[in-house]
């Protein structure tokens, strides 16, 4: 996938937040561009009370979108826990990394943040997906560790072992609502396919990256 | 456009909001899922200073997502003032009809909100786009005339006139960030050659709705 996402997980009040702080900004200093996905089991509550967006949601509408010329919020219901894959395939564009603060039980590459007071071991020992370790103790285990407050040496660890490298072709799909997964020769074919399509339109000999919505006329409640 | 758009406009305390407010729950009555837009053309601060989803955001992330099982939340930036279309397109799924506060110089169709005591003459007067006014007057204009408060008229109107009719297929396209502008066969074309490739795939063999998203493998800012 071409916007490579890393979890950021720990216990509560290891400093998640503080370390994806820190990361942003290390990471924007190299010039990249980044996104962040929280999850929150609980629910949450966004916007202000009394403001028009706000009277719009509160009245009912199932999707609130608030438009100005520097920033874009959507706000809307959903039916379901939405996975990393969802999230990114739905509403991310032009970043080139994105943080993720939770979702510990995804299979996506994870740094795990370890502070000693608040646990005897690491969350995730035995995790494939754990490739790095930021904490303030240090592990007997073969994974790349920093100390706790070195967001710089982690933003290089990743600079280098991931955003150096030209991603795959990534397609996503949604049908009906629905987004399918497919074998990866499948997904190739697509790709090849669409892309084909497109890049015989006038002024798109190379997309890069190409975004297509079809509603097939009917009214209806997908 | 399968997602039925309508703008509400009017001047400053006329109470689009409030006409908004009781569309939304007379829509819903009749069983209809509404999106909302509000343009907000001096910036708007939406989530709560302190929280997690908040600190991503002022450390300078593009673009942060909150996900919770009921509701998902989206706050990004933006280079430029987007059009309707634009956000229908990234944004919109799943919903019957869109109420656009604000945007009075789009091309979508409009329901002017008219308070005698503000102006003396209607904002949309000989705008082709203007399909109703809600009033606490009278107009000599050929255009559908509502009470004010009547927002039960005005569903029913919308319902009528726009609701039951069976949406034309409606294709939008984005390459290399931009969206990309077509002629009605180039549509029908795109529309009929991504369907029969797509509901030739496992499951989708009536594809309603369809979003794909590919990126060519390039990591870099598009």
């Amino acid at each position: 996938m071409t916007n490579f996402v890393v979890c950021i997980v720990g216990k509560s009040n290891s400093g998640k937040t503080t370390l994806i702080e820190k990361l942003i900004h290390e990471l924007n200093l190299k010039g990249y561009k980044v996104g962040t996905i929280k999850h929150d089991v609980h629910g949450f509550d966004i916007d202000k009370e009394g403001k028009d967006s706000w009277r719009h949601k509160n009245a009912g509408a199932t999707l609130t979108i608030i438009s100005s010329p520097s920033k874009i919020a959507v706000i809307k219901d959903s039916d379901h826990d939405a996975q990393i894959d969802e999230l990114v395939a739905r509403y991310v564009n032009e970043v080139d990394i994105i943080l993720v603060e939770g979702f510990k039980k995804s299979n996506k590459p994870k740094i795990e943040v370890y502070r000693k007071e608040l646990s005897s071991d690491i969350l995730c020992n035995g995790d494939d997906n754990l490739i790095a370790i930021a904490t303030d103790s240090s592990h007997d285990i073969n994974i790349p560790q920093f100390n706790i407050n070195d967001a710089k040496g982690l933003a290089k660890f990743l600079e280098d072992q991931y955003l150096s490298k030209k991603g795959n072709p990534f397609i996503s799909l949604e049908v009906n609502g629905i987004i399918v997964s497919m074998k990866p020769f499948l997904q190739t074919m697509l790709i090849n396919s669409i892309t084909g399509i497109i890049s015989a339109l006038e002024g798109c000999s190379q997309p890069h990256s190409i975004a297509i919505k079809i509603n097939n006329g009917c009214l209806k409640k997908f």
